[in-house]
């Protein structure tokens, strides 16, 4: 092992991000619907330059800090699908939208004033969409409550109202689910159905974005919806495998450990912990039901079973027992939730065959 | 508010956090034991120094890149309290020992030998403490081996042992406990019972260390205690006054955050989620029974009920629906664990009176 390869690290199997970044998007064409993944899994320009090449019309970030790092490097099609309400993150939205085909996030009339208000002292129009709750309880307008805002600010200056979108994950009749296509299914048609109400009265909604890696292509299904926004799907990860998106051997992204010691038979410890591994999807939560905090590539029954910072501690079952592991052996761990994973990474390694090379993830962080 | 305060971000109260470094120097000069925090919590060169200036005697670091980062910026006594087992960090360890006071952890005879190999190789000697498992089950040599372990590594080249240390954190017999003192004083009986049985071997142990915020004050009572390593003391947390360690007044972090989302009466959202807060302490779990991910300061019956990446979901009692509380509006949250929260941020802001300074965070994410 170099020193480039010390652990913990991220490690990105290039091959397989390929194909993902690829099945995504051939997906979309062959459903006749847009493409717009949200980078805040890979956090990378280089990346999200792929996912355009193969043919997204453009990319989604939560953070104008975000939009800011990828306009830097070239992304110039940017959807900052998160309500911006503090006049810093407003002035730079608006003058960005100057740089770049730009479209702001908006779930509130208070909300909408505040840009339209920037927008008009900047002498600029601003694309806006608006965000829908369809049952989640995040950000979002109440889904009865969307017709009259959309009306509210498409009658304001400054703005130029063009769809509406939602987030809701896996999600049915407000619980979490495993039936990916009942949840896809119900999210496509409530938005398909706002969206014709709402212009029903005279709002030209043009875009209608629904998210996500598991639900995104059921409910693009749905007559009406115009464009997904998956995210997760480019490395994938453990979660995605649970709810059976994908299996593990689509998981692009791993990370890289080192057992530092095994202090008993049943017990390794590995130098990766909640610094390393996101702890933001727990283990044996319902209906989740995943065992620890990543899968162990190499050991088939060790159990990532708790953390601290900086120790990973794996119950070994018997196989993993009698596998003669030992410290300074190197495993690879697949997380259970891989965008928050490589937030907590300054760079990650894009493997192809046996090189290996360094990428700096220069929007991780970003928190503005 | 102005761009440099712009939402979320980590606000440090220098008032709170002097008082902090003051009480636990005094309270270490009082027991007549030495104070090696743990900069875990603050990653800041510039921090350490004021508790070096306090009377700590050095500091404690988990990584070698942690160690590089504060010998670069003036601190010259460190103790990286981790096995080293991959071949760089090793190198990288004996090249610092060379420019600075350096101490290694090791727990294992497997460990020893590399430290040793690479120490002689350079010609040098490397200072090690051997790291003892007192119940934690995570790193350290399970208590009972400790002796002929001890005597291995004395009896080797290229190493001089000259301590013992502990991390066992709130854990009585085996199970999580808020009987701090109970827990303490049997920490530090353990491991002066220890160090006696070794010295008796003829491995001259100088230094007896043990944790911890919330134990090690009480550890310290035991005779033949030499050294604490508090690290989350310095700014303390939720889950220290949980404790009962400290009182929320004595939290001198905290989040800022504004609302961006009143979508229902009893749901505020928030600019601060999974990439804001550490989620490695999770609400209502025993026997902390915090509820939620953080106490919002303003709002006495609201809980930071759920979290997604970008977003956290307040849920209001009826105090915060009939506070008004808007979007644009801004909290202030302290979390449940301040040194992984601090983790997430490249900066933070001291606070002294009415003047905000932006302070980098150095020592972050320093993984290797």
């Amino acid at each position: 092992m170099n020193d480039r390869l010390d652990t913990p690290s991220v490690i990105i199997d290039t091959d397989i991000m390929e194909r993902n970044i690829r099945s995504m998007a051939d997906s979309a064409k062959r459903l006749g619907i847009a493409l717009r993944p949200h980078a805040k899994t890979h956090k990378m320009p280089s990346i999200a330059q792929k996912q355009l090449d193969a043919g997204a019309v453009g990319i989604t970030v939560a953070k104008v800090s975000e939009a800011e790092v990828m306009a830097e490097h070239g992304i110039k099609n940017i959807f900052i699908a998160y309500p911006l309400v503090t006049p810093a993150k407003i002035a730079r939205a608006v003058r960005l939208s100057g740089q770049i085909e730009l479209i702001v996030g908006v779930d509130s009339l208070d909300g909408a004033k505040l840009l339209s208000q920037a927008a008009l002292e900047a002498g600029r129009e601003l694309q806006v969409r608006l965000e829908i709750d369809t049952g989640l309880r995040r950000t979002g307008v109440p889904y009865d409550q969307a017709e009259a805002l959309a009306s509210a600010i498409h009658a304001m200056e400054g703005l130029r109202l063009t769809g509406i979108y939602t987030f809701r994950g896996a999600l049915l009749g407000g619980k979490p689910t495993l039936d990916l296509q009942a949840a896809g299914a119900e999210e496509g048609r409530l938005m398909a159905e706002l969206a014709d109400r709402i212009r029903a009265q005279g709002v030209p909604i043009a875009d209608v974005s629904v998210g996500s890696t598991p639900t995104g292509l059921q409910a693009a299904v749905a007559k009406g919806v115009t464009e997904i926004r998956p995210g997760t799907y480019v490395f994938q990860d453990r979660m995605q495998a649970r709810l059976g998106v994908c299996s593990l051997g689509d998981c692009a992204g791993s990370v890289r450990v080192t057992v530092v010691s095994r202090p008993a038979a049943d017990l390794a410890v590995v130098d990766g912990g909640s610094k390393t591994f996101a702890t933001d999807v727990q283990p044996n939560t319902d209906p989740m039901q995943l065992q620890g905090f990543g899968h162990i590539v190499e050991l088939e029954d060790a159990v990532l079973e708790r953390m601290s910072e900086e120790h990973g501690m794996l119950r070994l079952g018997p196989a993993a027992q009698a596998s003669g592991l030992k410290a300074g052996d190197v495993l690879h761990i697949i997380p259970n939730h891989i965008c928050s994973t490589v937030n907590l990474h300054d760079k990650v390694y894009f493997k192809s065959g046996d090189n290996y090379e360094e990428r700096a993830v220069l929007a991780r962080g970003k928190l503005q």
